[in-house]
This record gives C-alpha cells, sequence and structure tokens, in this order.
C-alpha cells in the first residue's frame, strides 16, 4: 500500500508532471503534513528566509522554466507573498501558490482559530484578485479534478493560481482521477483569414514595417514563430523592458529595446517613425511607453496578443494568437531588402575606459556587457538598476529577467534563485540598486544554503537614487551597510567594494574565475544616474513644456 | 498663503492631533507627494527597509500608543505590507494604512499603468478584508470627511483602516473641515441594570471566581476599571499571552498567563477550578484555549468585552463594555478575603545557577526576569521565544508586546521600531528564534539609522524548532548565520554569542551597562524547548488518548 495516491502526493506528482521539477517555500503549522508530502515527491524544495522572497522565487523559476510553485502557510504565510504574487498576476508569470489551511472541523465550530484574519475565506478572496483561478481543497471527491482545473488554467493563461489545502485532507487516500483533454482555443476561420489578408495589406503597403516582440511570445513559447516571421520578410524587431532577450540580441535584425522616451535614440527613432509596427504579445504599459513619452499611433499599429488582435482601428475576435503567427509566418507578406542595421552589437572596442576614476552607472552597464559570458543570466532589481540595463547587451534567449512593468523593489535577489533552480548552467548576474538590495538582498542566505554562486552587484548610490529624481527628502535616505561584510553574515562568498573602474574590472574578473558567490558593492556618485533616466527627465520635461504651451501659459 | 489648508497637510495634521507623533513607512513614486507633506507635517517619520516591516513597526507604536500609522506607496508597497495590516486586524490595532495611488485621470483612461494588478481598485479591494473602514481620495470635496470618518472609525473599533491619496490630489487646496461630534456608544439602561444584577448575584454566589484581563482592556484603555474591580472585591487577576503586562505582574492579586495547556500549572489549576470565570475584553482564540486544551465550561464564565455580553448561557444586548465595567465596579459585589496567592513574583533566590553548563530556553527567561530593568519593555517574536515568555515577569503596564494570536513570525524586531518610537525612556528587550530573525532581523539597519538600543536576542535553536515538534524534515532547516556579524554589516552595536550560562549572564551584565544596541545570539540545544511547549505536548498528548478511548479504540 506504499504507493496508495493521496491527495498530497497527486498534487505534487501532477505539477512534476507538468514541469515543475523545484518547489519555494516556507512551512508553518497549518502547511506541515503538505510539506511532508512535497518531500516525498520528485520534486525538489528550496526553503528560504521570508515569504515575499519565497514568491519572487518561483516566479523567477517559472519565467525561465515554464511552471512555478510557492508552498507556504495559512495567511501569516500566503498574505505576506501576495505582493510577489500579484506581481506575477500583472507580469503573466504561471505561478501555483500552494497553501496550508484551517481543516474543515475547524472551519465548522468557526473558532477564533490562530493566523485567521476576518473569516476563513479572507485569504481566498484576497487571492482571488491576483489569481486567475483558485480552489480550497474541501471536497476529498473533487480534489484531484480542482488541482487539475487550477494547474491548466494557470498553464493556458500565464497567470497564478491558487490552492488552499486544509492540514487534514492532504493524507486523504482517493482514486487516481481522470486527467480532462482540454480542447485548445480554436480561431474562427473566417475572421482569422480576414485578419491575415488585412495584415498582410498592411505590412506590405508599409515602407518601414518594425516588429515589436514581447512579453506573451516568450510566456507562451511563441518567440520562435515570431522571430521566423521577421527573419523570413527581414523586418527589424525590437524587445521591450519586459521581454527583453525573448530574441537573441545578437540578432542582425535586433534593433534594441523599445521603451518610449527611456529608449537608445536610435531604437526609438525606428519604432517611432515606422509606418507600421507590428506589436506581437504586447502590453501597452506604461513602461513601455516610457511613462507616456512614447510616440505611436493606433492607426500604424497592428496588435496581437492572447487576448486582442487589430489592425489600425478595425479589430478582429476570436483569433488565436498562435494560428495568427502561424499563418502570418506562411503569408505573402514581400521579402524586403537587407535591413541595415545602424546597432550594432557592441565589440571589445566599446569598453568604457579603464582607470582610477569613479564609477558611473552607464559605465557599470558598458564594462559588463563587455566583460560578461554569452550564456549568463542577467537578473535586475527595479530602479536605475533596470533602466540602464536597456542598453546591456545579452546574447541568450530567456536569459534576462525583471520585474519591468509591476516594478517591485527587491525583485532580484530571490528571482535569481528561481532562476538558477531552472537552468543552473548559466552564470547568473544580478544587479540591485542598494536600496532593492536591502529590502531582500538577505535572502543570499538561501543562495548559501544552496551554494549556488551568482555574481551579485550592490549599485550604491547612497539611498533611494531614482525616487531623488522625481521628488527628494529624507525620505529617500537609507542606512549605510558595509555591503561586503553579508558574507561574512553568511559564512559564504567573496565581498568586494569597487570605487574605481579599475577596481570594478578586477573584481569582475575575480569573481568570473572563482566558482565562489560574489558580492560586490558598486560605489556610484549620489546624482549620478543612467542615460535612459536623464533622456526620460529630457522628454517629460519637453511634454510638460508643450502641455503648458497648450493650456496658454 | 504658506498656511493653506490642502488635503495633505489635513491628513498628518489631523492624525497628529489625534496621537500620533510618529509615522513609519517606504516611499515609492505615487506616494512621493504625501511623503512630502508628511516631511512637512509635525510628525517624525521612520522609514525602513522593507514594507512587511513597515506594518509591523506602526502596529508596534499603535499597540503602545493608541493610534499607528504606515505610510507606502501603491500596491508593491501596500499589498508588500498586508500581513502586517492582517496581523493588527486580528489582535485590535489602531492602525491606519495611507498608500499613494494613481490620479482620477490615470484612472479613467485605465491604461496600463505600472504596479496595476488587475483593476485599479484591486489594492482597495484587497484592503477591505483586512480593515474596518477605508476610502480612496478622488473627491476633493469629500476628502476632509473621509480623512476623518476612517480615523476616528479606528480610533472606535480598534482595528486597521485604509486612506489611499492619489497623487495629484494630494497638494490641492480644501476648506477647513467641520470635525463632526460622534456621539459615544448608548447602552441600553433595562438591559444594562439587568446585566449588572445578573453578573453580581452570580459573583456572589461563586466560591473562587477569577477575573481574566484580555487585550481590549489594553486597546480600548480600561485596564484600570478592571484592575480596580479585582482589587475592590480581592478577585485573583490573571492576563493571557495576548494582553500579558495589562496588570502589573507585580500586583498581588496576579496569577499569571492562562493560556490553556501552555500555562504554568498553578495558574492553569486556578483558572479552570473557578466556578465563576470573569472574562473582561477576550477574544475566545485557540491560542487563549492553549490550542483548545483549556477545560472552561460556558456554564460558569462571565464574557463580557466591546462586541457581546453574556453571564452564563444568557446574552444582553447593547451593553457598553465600558459601562458594564463602571456599574461593577460600583456595584455590590462581595468583597472577598485577601487572597492567598501561591504564585509569587520572583526573586534573586529564584535565578538560575550560573555556571559554564549549556544554555536551556528555561534557564534563559529565568536569567532574563531576574536581571532585567523594572521598566523594561519585552517583545516577542512568534514561537517559542514567546511561550517561554510565559513565565517572564514584566512589572509595568504596556511593555509586553508579542503578536501572541496572529503568530506571524518575524514581529518582533520590526515591532520594537515602534514600541521603542513610541516609549523611547524604556529599554526595550527584543527576543527571537532564529528563523524568526532571518526573517525581518535585517531591520536593525533601521535601529541603526534611529540610533536606537534595544538588546536583541536571537535563541538560536538551529531551525524552525517548534515546528519541529508537530512534524519534521528538511524544510525546518535553515541556513546558520554568523548572528553577531550583523553588527559588522551594519556598523553598528555590540555582537554576542554566547553558549553558557556564564556567557549570557555577563552578556547582559555589558548590554545593559552600555548604551549601544545589543544583538545576543543565545545558542540552545537542538532539541530544547519551553516548559509550555512542552506542557503543551502532553496535555495534547492526554486529549489524543482520551479522544482514541473515546472512539472504543
Amino acid at each position: 500500500m506504499g504507493s496508495t495516491l493521496t491527495i498530497g502526493s497527486f498534487l505534487f506528482d501532477y505539477l512534476y508532471q507538468k514541469g515543475a521539477t523545484h518547489a519555494f517555500g516556507i512551512p508553518g503549522d497549518f502547511a506541515l503534513p503538505t510539506f511532508r508530502w512535497l518531500d516525498k515527491s520528485p520534486m525538489e524544495l528550496i526553503t528560504l528566509t521570508h515569504e515575499p522572497s519565497v514568491g519572487f522565487a518561483a516566479d523567477g523559476y517559472a519565467r525561465v522554466n515554464g511552471l512555478g510553485v510557492a508552498c507556504v502557510t495559512y495567511c501569516v504565510g500566503g498574505l505576506n507573498m501576495l505582493n510577489s504574487v500579484a506581481c506575477a498576476y500583472a507580469e503573466k508569470s504561471p505561478l501555483i501558490v500552494i497553501s496550508g489551511g484551517p481543516s474543515a472541523n475547524d472551519r465548522q465550530a468557526d473558532p477564533l482559530l490562530h493566523h485567521k484574519v476576518r473569516t476563513f475565506d479572507t485569504q481566498r478572496r484576497i487571492y482571488e484578485e491576483v489569481t486567475c483561478a483558485n480552489t480550497v481543497l474541501l471536497d476529498v471527491h473533487t480534489a484531484a479534478a480542482e488541482i487539475i482545473r487550477v494547474v491548466d488554467t494557470v498553464l493556458e493563461q500565464c497567470r497564478p493560481g491558487y490552492i488552499e489545502v486544509p492540514f487534514d485532507i492532504v493524507d486523504m487516500p482517493i482514486e487516481a482521477p481522470v486527467i480532462p483533454n482540454r480542447p485548445p482555443a480554436v480561431s474562427d476561420a473566417e475572421n482569422l483569414e480576414a485578419c491575415i489578408e488585412d495584415v498582410v495589406a498592411t505590412i506590405n503597403r508599409a515602407k518601414n514595417p518594425v516588429i515589436i516582440a514581447d512579453v506573451e511570445l516568450h510566456r507562451h513559447n511563441l518567440a520562435d514563430l515570431a522571430i521566423g516571421i521577421a527573419r523570413k520578410f527581414n523586418i527589424p524587431i525590437a524587445s521591450t523592458l519586459l521581454s527583453k532577450s525573448v530574441i537573441s540580441e545578437q540578432n542582425p535584425l535586433y534593433i534594441g529595446v523599445y521603451s518610449g522616451g527611456f529608449s537608445e535614440p536610435e531604437t526609438q527613432r525606428l519604432v517611432e517613425e515606422s509606418d507600421c509596427l507590428i506589436m506581437l504579445g504586447a502590453f501597452l504599459t506604461d513602461m513601455f511607453l516610457g511613462l507616456n513619452t512614447a510616440k505611436i499611433s493606433r492607426k500604424n499599429t497592428i496588435l496581437a496578443n492572447t487576448e486582442k488582435m487589430s489592425v489600425g482601428l478595425h479589430r478582429y475576435d476570436q483569433v488565436v494568437f498562435k494560428d495568427f503567427l502561424e499563418k502570418l509566418l506562411y503569408s505573402n507578406v514581400e521579402k524586403r531588402g537587407t535591413f541595415n542595421n545602424p546597432l550594432s552589437f557592441p565589440d571589445d572596442d566599446s569598453l568604457p575606459v579603464i582607470d582610477e576614476k569613479p564609477i558611473t552607472v552607464e559605465a557599470f552597464f558598458s564594462l559588463l556587457g563587455g566583460r560578461m559570458p554569452d550564456d549568463a543570466t542577467v537578473v535586475c532589481d527595479t530602479g536605475d538598476s533596470l533602466l540602464g540595463a536597456i542598453g546591456l547587451r545579452t546574447s541568450q534567449r530567456k536569459n534576462f529577467l525583471s520585474d519591468a512593468y509591476y516594478l517591485s523593489m527587491g525583485f532580484a535577489v530571490p528571482a535569481s534563485i528561481g532562476a538558477m533552480a531552472a537552468n543552473p548552467g548559466a552564470r547568473t548576474i544580478v544587479i540591485a540598486g542598494d536600496g532593492a538590495f536591502q529590502m531582500t538582498g538577505i535572502e543570499l542566505s538561501t543562495i548559501a544554503k544552496e551554494k549556488m554562486n551568482p555574481i551579485v552587484f550592490v549599485i550604491n548610490n547612497d539611498g533611494y537614487g531614482t525616487q531623488r529624481h522625481i521628488i527628494d527628502g529624507p525620505f529617500n535616505n537609507i542606512h549605510p551597510w558595509d555591503y561586503p561584510r553579508m558574507c561574512d553574515l553568511l559564512r559564504y562568498g567573496d565581498g568586494y567594494r569597487v570605487t574605481t573602474m579599475q577596481e570594478l574590472d578586477d573584481a569582475i574578473h575575480k569573481a568570473l574565475a572563482s566558482k565562489n558567490m560574489a558580492l560586490v558593492e558598486v560605489v556610484v556618485p549620489r546624482d549620478d544616474s543612467s542615460r535612459s533616466l536623464r533622456r526620460l527627465g529630457e522628454e517629460l520635461g519637453k511634454l510638460r513644456n508643450a502641455e503648458k504651451k497648450g493650456q496658454g501659459e
């Protein structure tokens, strides 16, 4: 009877079968029986120090691997992870939240059970706001079907899902469930044909079409189709901050990260002067639009994603994104001449001067881009670490991670743990500002426990630097840590503090040559910023002046 | 025009006037204009490193001061603080959450604004689950009235409230609002009289009545009335884990912390053998009941709190708690003879042996109780740090803090920041297990920034010790830090590691003699636990055996 199926064993077997070989979590009393099943399952569990990090780690894993699992306890665990799951919802990451919960008996008697907030349903109701499917496994007869429903919906929609497991039900035996066949979504054939005709005619009429390859291509495994379209018809292709690395940045058609006024000027010009923007898998977020500094006309835009399909101002219903891409690839769009790319992949000649001068954010990214290995994974935190990374070229796909739309500080260190678990072969580089690092950088403890070896750069500009450019005040100050000493606290890794370009280059070389984790504090001037942040300031300034003129000032 | 009233200036002036002289927060772009007003206000702002800690700090402040304020940004800040606010809701702490938010214009255009999750209302809807009042200040004409409504409701109900401040509205000028008179709740006179008659008769019939003074007495400033009743009629009085220190523990009528099977045996006997339990301001939580090991009969119980009034199995509606206490104090309950208290306040003779032997949890608390100053504030984290503290006597009121019902690990270090801000004169002692300390202990960074000087004990039993007593597995292991090195990381405080009673005593003496912060790692055996945790195990064992017999096994 060792192989009797229980709710607990089925849950983790099903997740494993769907591709999640790792789970991330922190136990708690209501969750301990579930953790016992997780421990017995083929999945590998990585425990972290604090629940907000559990969510980011599982999200980072989901972004690389295609399905992530976060396992926590009731309320004190689940509610503490909510922000990370909200991030995964906003940025479409397929993440399963498993929470322990009170027993059915406890719920009926309705006592004031510890960890309870308002009602026993409080946590599920809250999670309803940040998930595409949720369930509480109160009924042993439907539990397996409910698990299947939530997991399959998460995989289909690439949004988080929530499974609450009462502690007394997880050990109960169940029959092997029938796994239903979920029929894939089907396009309306006429709509699809009309849509493709319209798109082909629009592209063929255009002088300089440009593809924007956005994050849904990555999440739904459709990037190859989009790149195929670009290559077949010689159409230049840009990414966004959220999708950066969805296409190899060494691809000769690649023209950089588009993000309105944050973009490199050449990228911004190519995108905004295009008379036919083909936006594939795009969210039109304000970050995509460079906080609304983008100059894009909807009339010149083809928008195709999993939820919407429009050509200029027309709209086509019931056209499946994948069908659209496949049809377009084999359509009679006319092939253009060879694209003369003004944005070349940087070579060694473009390295900054390495001397005893202070480090700037721009020079840091430029040097790092020149030194880092081709297959490195880069995980960036919110703030100037992200804006600076716009110009950082990575050569392989799936190796740039950031929460570039939701912009929650503290994402990078925990998310890198998930990324390293999903792709242990790649050297992983983490870049976080000092403010973001103070939020979750202590999660290097988990990196030490798991003997992982990222190179972690803390860009120290003495506080919340990006906010200083908006409104400054004492609230942007933080306590100055002696960052390299964190290696002593954790008894792990090599700590460096660098203040000159020469020291930075030495530290990068040493860190790359070593198999240890490296923590590099990069001291930059307090008022320094990336090109992108400065450009944005200028663009916003122009916009404001134009508004004032419009108001007759 | 320097004194023009704006929404921002009114908000913080009103909070200050209601007694909040400090606020706790972390800024973010949508919240920066609000932080600018906070900076200009008479309130003092303490910024922390991570939002979960902001909530606990403001909660700790609210518990000591009577009103707390936490100021964060939209979603990435607010959702990251949800668990701490849920804790304040569950344990009735008057905490105002102020969140920045998108502008009214942004909400109408409905773009994908960064930080947004599902809809612009997502954060408010989520907060509805953990607050007693909430508002989004979208209308300049009602903004002041809405602020008053939320703050006053919070003060009345002692539960958190939520105020979302769109970033473009906070600078808008407003007229000075009329502050409405909130009429206090009124008792039904007949009900009140009948209830008191019933209570007096019940108490006078009883042989050995006992008062349980619980947390609402503290939150609603009614502790003096309850203590007055005990003293006037010579009725012994117990506290609970949540209300510990609501009464001076040197009071000759004080019989200890009651918590079912967790209690000291003598306390448990006195409470459970009483034929008339007078529970004042009590929540009947499972922790109060010692995870349901308590043996209390409803028939012998008088329950009076802000929501309910019952005598045995009768119930009285519309009886205001304060009226009840006042009437009872001046009622003709018969005065008992002098109470012969079997639980004396420990003196120097009760100190444990100080030698070179390893430290146990029990000996730690016993020694600390003997050494700490009378006016010390003690802040305990969840786990055996809390259960061990059941036997730790504190002499003054309001100087024991813990989240003894919601039991969220990581409460103590950030909550101590709030407690120290509210009561800077008292030396503050923080006790956390190693697992809890790894969650939020890095907030010593804020303690360093604010130059506070707590004595922080990290009880190191090498992992999630309390959980090991329930179900053990590799998920209860954590990475072993070199805790005293955190002082190096933060460039602040004195670090100690102690493994023997002599070393512990030396460290306590040095820490008390110094004006610096001290971080003391107390190494205890991995399988050690407090008396309370062991007793609970025995009680639960007895219960289970009784159940099995009941089932005919």
